[in-house]
């Protein structure tokens, strides 16, 4: 194991290239683009494993993480989260240097782009196909024509299609054929907006993009462009909705126990809220998960059961629930690992990763 | 209204400084020592404005936090936090500039430190009073003998006397008389160990603390050190509690409205997880709110209620509640506040808060 003094967030690389790989070998088959979203390692390293597979557009969550993987050498990015017209200035400074395809969700906000943006920009439409948080209902076409002819007034405004998230498909358990049911309804719903404006706008794509239709799905029609960004580490909350095994998972925070209870069911760990944030997970009877707890190896980690799980979280503290036999054999200065309930939260959190082979990665400061 | 962009961690500097007073004042008050915690913080600056009021020593929660604000200066500081002694290298830079009191749970741990710590460090054995986090039974005498009995051994470990956090306050509703009984559990607890080892010990100190009961009682008997942390800010969990007024939270996360959805009784706002952390709150009604949203003045927030708060949060988006007038009144690009669920991991995430008057207050990296 590596010489390790504190929490830190463990990388296994050859797992983390292999969901690479699996995920643009399917959008390739498919005859898609793959537009990863970048949200979830927010790393200039990592991002150029994507570059060595072929990708060359990205999308990301903020103009600062745009602003980010611009200076590495990214030129084509989404940013998939309705546009903040307060950040006029630094869009300005973007679109003079790159292709920047940005989100609106409302007419007004068009009519912001166009008088403050003075370079070309693309937008999308955003189109809510089930999820609820933002996006425009695919029926409400009235307001997607009232956005549309508002981008007609601003000829440095380039309509680039409809932009999708089943976010909803988060809320399903192991169950396959719910998800599937996500992408066709989502599959459906692109179709209408073809028929509807490809003969206005014959480039306009859909593109859309969750982890759990992504990884799940064979196969995807009537899309352009997948967009998935968890998919990268996977996570235990991925495990639950079925999107990866738990041999996927290529992240996992690993913490010195600092303290045993074995007459509580419980042992102490250095590892609380400001390493893992606080996403967690509610399991079948009645546990509520902040990690699955599991054995490091001499190379990485165990995926097999230990029974054990973070089950609360302080700022530094991590309690876990061990049975009384298992706490009883661990000793304060082992160390234990932990997949993560949401790697997105828990890397932004930790800020590097380290990986198996001792190197430091580091990520948007 | 400051010239904002994107979310902002906006922190009131007279509130922050009128919290700082009171709570000094009522420790001279009481005739104790005042060991305010820095974790809710994490800033020079902020540590700054403790040390004008004659504040000497600290607590912190972690070593990566000691070397922090040892770098400024403070040379008399409490780790409150079971030691991890795989930092013994960090240790033993600490050890030989500063004044180092560390915190143990077990026997082993001392003979850990014995071994691996060079310069001299003051030792605190962690009683637990009913929060069961982490400490000793004050029952179990044993345990506590055993740990004495080790330090013994090492010339360089000095027994510096018991630390109480009443972590379980935090669980407590509006019930000044649940907090004051909490409180006066832990002034018993601290009498009879007194009574056990201030013989053998006369210089023994016991050092209690945590925002609810430091800030809810008037008076301390029995105890020598109260090391409250979050009363710096407070927060809107502080206020459910009972720990202090609206008006005396001292930061409010700022945050551009992006999208706007009355038929759903819906806002969203720029401001997720990232910039929150995901601690929430249970409300009477069944409600979970995330944050407490309130409306900007031209100089900060009022507390007039707005009957909106953040029901959701993913990574970048806050999903607000807003009774369908209200949302139908916001716009995209208008600001909203909101009040923290959990300043201390708001803090943690946001990694800097900006004054009312506009200076950038940095903290740790």
């Amino acid at each position: 194991m590596l010489n390790l003094t504190e929490p830190t967030l463990l990388l296994d690389k050859q797992k983390c290239l292999a969901n690479i790989q699996a995920m643009a070998d399917k959008a390739q088959r498919n005859n898609v683009s793959f537009r990863p979203h970048f949200k979830t390692h927010q790393s200039h390293e990592v991002g150029r494993w994507f570059r060595a597979v072929g990708v060359e557009k990205i999308a990301v969550s903020s103009i600062k993480m745009a602003e980010y993987f611009a200076e590495d050498g990214w030129d084509d990015i989404t940013v998939a989260f309705p546009v903040n017209v307060h950040e006029k200035t630094r869009l300005n400074r973007l679109t003079e240097k790159i292709r920047l395809n940005l989100l609106v969700v409302s007419p007004e906000t068009v009519d912001q782009l166009g008088k403050e943006i003075l370079n070309p920009v693309n937008l999308f439409i955003e189109i809510d196909t089930g999820y609820h948080r933002t996006g425009i209902s695919p029926e409400n076409t009235a307001m997607i024509n009232t956005i549309l002819n508002r981008v007609e007034i601003y000829p440095h405004i380039t309509f680039n299609g409809f932009l999708i998230h089943d976010g909803h498909s988060y809320k399903i358990r192991n169950d396959k054929n719910a998800i599937l049911n996500i992408q066709q309804h989502s599959t459906t719903i692109a179709k209408q907006l073809k028929q509807t404006y490809s003969a206005q706008y014959p480039h306009l794509i859909v593109s859309v993009g969750d982890t759990p239709t992504c990884s799940i799905a064979e196969s995807f029609t009537r899309v352009d462009e997948i967009r998935p960004g968890n998919f990268v580490f996977y996570d235990y909350t991925q495990h639950n909705i079925g999107s990866c095994s738990l041999n996927q998972i290529a992240v996992a925070m690993v913490c010195p126990v600092v303290a045993t209870y074995p007459e509580r069911n419980e042992i102490v760990v250095h590892g609380g809220g400001v390493h893992f944030s606080k996403d967690s997970l509610s399991l079948p009877g009645s546990i509520t998960s902040f990690g699955k707890v599991v054995r490091l190896t001499g190379n990485g980690w165990s995926t097999e059961e230990t029974g054990m799980y973070i089950k609360s979280l302080s700022q530094e503290h991590g309690i876990v629930h061990a049975e009384k036999e298992t706490a009883g054999k661990i000793k304060p200065g082992d160390w234990l690992g932990v997949l993560p309930i949401h790697s997105c939260l828990t890397a932004d959190v930790m800020k590097c990763y380290t990986t198996l082979e001792g190197e430091v990665v580091t990520m948007m400061g």
